[in-house]
């Protein structure tokens, strides 16, 4: 894709969009026309400040496996579309990270660096989320860390990445730039905001050393906006806590905790027909929950995230707009039929400016 | 669709298949000249008996909603095709809860009454499912019973029903024939097993009252066979625990009984972060399972059903065939994340025969 010209369509569709959502941008003609200008000289062009605001926060709007979108205009958009080096972009990924922990008052965030351009692409972050934890295999097969990150963590260590071998490494960053190859680089401790999980009830629960990153950043989509590819723009949002109590540190391929949890609980774990993977889970979110409110860290739940989402569609809808959306992705990974969200279909379509998975 | 021939094709791709599937059977090109005889005669044509037990079995093969298709093949097929008055089928109908339910033994069953045929439509029974709860709205808009058959309960109430105003009050059948109008039977007694709710812990639990039915026989679809109709159908598998402890007496459209159960924890429900729904919920299906395992009555959890279904998925792609599926239906209501059928996608293609949804 990098080497084709921009799709002038696509490029039109969105301006006019932006227009039509914009009032006071006026009319869409001379802007139309100054982009098709461009296109013919240049193979691309470049929106202005407003339109990638814009853009990126549409984008958010289209996103159908979110069920955060309530709050998609107060987005923030930080505009690094000058900074190309690998350094630059390393420097800049942590920045936003500190911006966006806001020492626990998180703020949605997503931070721009250029786009792809014909014959330049733009710089990439080779990581899934900025923050995620180190997994390693040892000779007999057992897995330390996270299992989902143990071919990326293979491939760090052998750019050179020494891990301290333990549960919880935060991975570094590796980013790639046409120019320099690849850097990787550690985040500074100061740019990663934890939090040890505990029990409100349960004292041993927290010997079972679990901890979570309070800012879950994806940094492997690319934002499309008319017609335009930025590869690099991590953005973030706040956890819901059924990510990591009921997915990140429950799922048998991942953290698989389940099995500790239920131990110390007592729970007969002979028969599936005890529930006990159920209560545990139930603990487990409890303890994520509790943990994150008495660190101080935004956080929500999916209970309340679910009657948003409901709040969102119909404002949508108000606003005479579909609000697309993937159930699958939507209703909760536990206790689906109790959220307002289980019970209805959704428009699934796909529209632009987009999120995408192009890797 | 009453007055229409049968569709050759439909009947002609139904034959093949059941040769294909039925070497014994042999070539199917005389039985396909058969039909095709029968349908220019008569714009209908008959199923064997071992045609019509097939197409009800690979129905259930091919019911993509379904977790609990592992056993399609032990279908037991009562052929009542004889039996066109409103008393008949309530008769069968009765006689097939005996069978099925077999104190508690249950077995996977259907009954088939006679197809719409051309100008002589076939019987019909108007309940959702051959046992349900009536449902009775007050004059303030309260309800007691079952929510869902509120409309239902008025309906059988303006034909004569007299119900006696509890939460549990078996609905009547009603039988709905082209010739006899209609007719409103009660189910006797001892033909339907129903199971009270205790919990394995906690004694209070037995003072809220609740109870369910054993046998799920869901009577509202049409079984479509080789272009035949049969809109008179009912078949029961045995309950999945979730079904009842999930979503009949929790959804807060139907049963709503997370508050109750929640306050008889000590649950704090002044804010969803304590999750008390979550908690309650497993507490509600916990009994539930206990419940009809104490009565003797089959039923499956939800972790052994996934399993289950995994593996009626990796037997069909063996056997080169599609085995189509509902995402959203097939991960249970509770704990979704948490069962393996969570963690892919399926092709969700409809094919026939099928149990459809005519009304
Ligand atoms: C503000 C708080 C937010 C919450 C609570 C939230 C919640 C969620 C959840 C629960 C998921 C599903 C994650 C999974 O199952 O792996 C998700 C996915 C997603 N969200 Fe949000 N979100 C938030 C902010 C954002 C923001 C700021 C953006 C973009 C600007 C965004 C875009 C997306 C996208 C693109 C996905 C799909 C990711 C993928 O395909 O892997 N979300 N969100
Ligand atoms: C043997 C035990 C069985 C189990 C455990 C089972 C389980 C389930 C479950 C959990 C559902 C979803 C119900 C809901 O969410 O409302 C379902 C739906 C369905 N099942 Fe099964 N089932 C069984 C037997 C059968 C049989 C014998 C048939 C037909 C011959 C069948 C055909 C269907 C169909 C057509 C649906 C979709 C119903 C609709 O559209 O409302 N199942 N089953």
């Amino acid at each position: 894709t990098v080497d084709r010209a921009i799709d002038l369509r696509e490029a039109e569709r969105f301006v006019r969009l932006f227009h039509e959502e914009n009032p006071a941008a006026g009319d869409p003609r001379p802007r139309v026309r100054e982009v098709a200008g461009e296109i013919a000289r240049h193979g691309t062009y470049t929106h202005t400040y407003e339109e990638l605001q814009f853009g990126a926060r549409v984008a958010w709007r289209n996103s159908n496996r979110c069920i955060g979108r309530l709050y998609w205009r107060s987005l923030k958009v930080r505009d690094r579309r000058q900074v190309r080096s690998a350094e630059g972009v390393a420097i800049e990924c942590v920045a936003h990270l500190r911006e966006a922990t806001g020492e626990g008052r998180i703020r949605p965030t997503i931070t721009v660096f250029p786009p792809d351009a014909p014959g330049a692409p733009g710089p990439r972050v080779l990581n899934e989320q900025l923050i995620r934890y180190a997994g390693y295999r040892d000779a007999d097969g057992a897995i330390t860390g996270d299992p989902r990150y143990v071919d990326f963590t293979k491939r760090v260590r052998a750019h050179g990445w020494r891990g301290a071998g333990g549960r919880f490494d935060v991975l570094p960053l590796v980013v790639q730039t046409a120019e320099g190859g690849r850097l990787l680089c550690n985040l500074p401790g100061d740019a990663v905001l934890e939090v040890p999980i505990v029990h409100p009830e349960y004292r041993w629960f927290e010997e079972l050393g679990l901890r979570w990153h309070a800012v879950p950043a994806i940094s492997n989509l690319c934002l499309e906006i008319g017609g335009l590819c930025y590869p690099c723009a991590p953005f973030n949002g706040w956890y819901m806590g059924a990510e990591i109590g009921a997915r990140n540190l429950a799922d048998v391929t991942r953290y698989d905790q389940l099995p500790a949890v239920a131990e110390r609980l007592g729970l007969d774990t002979s028969t599936e027909r005890s529930l006990w993977r159920d209560h545990a889970l139930v603990e487990l979110n409890v303890a994520v929950l509790h943990s994150f409110e008495r660190a101080g860290v935004t956080m929500t739940d999916h209970h309340t995230e679910s009657a948003r989402f409901l709040t969102h569609l119909a404002r949508e809808e108000k606003a005479g707009r579909v609000c697309p959306a993937d159930w699958s992705w939507i209703v909760p990974p536990i206790s689906g039929g109790v959220t307002p969200v289980f019970h209805r279909y959704y428009d699934n379509r796909a529209l632009t400016p987009a999120y995408v998975h192009h890797r």
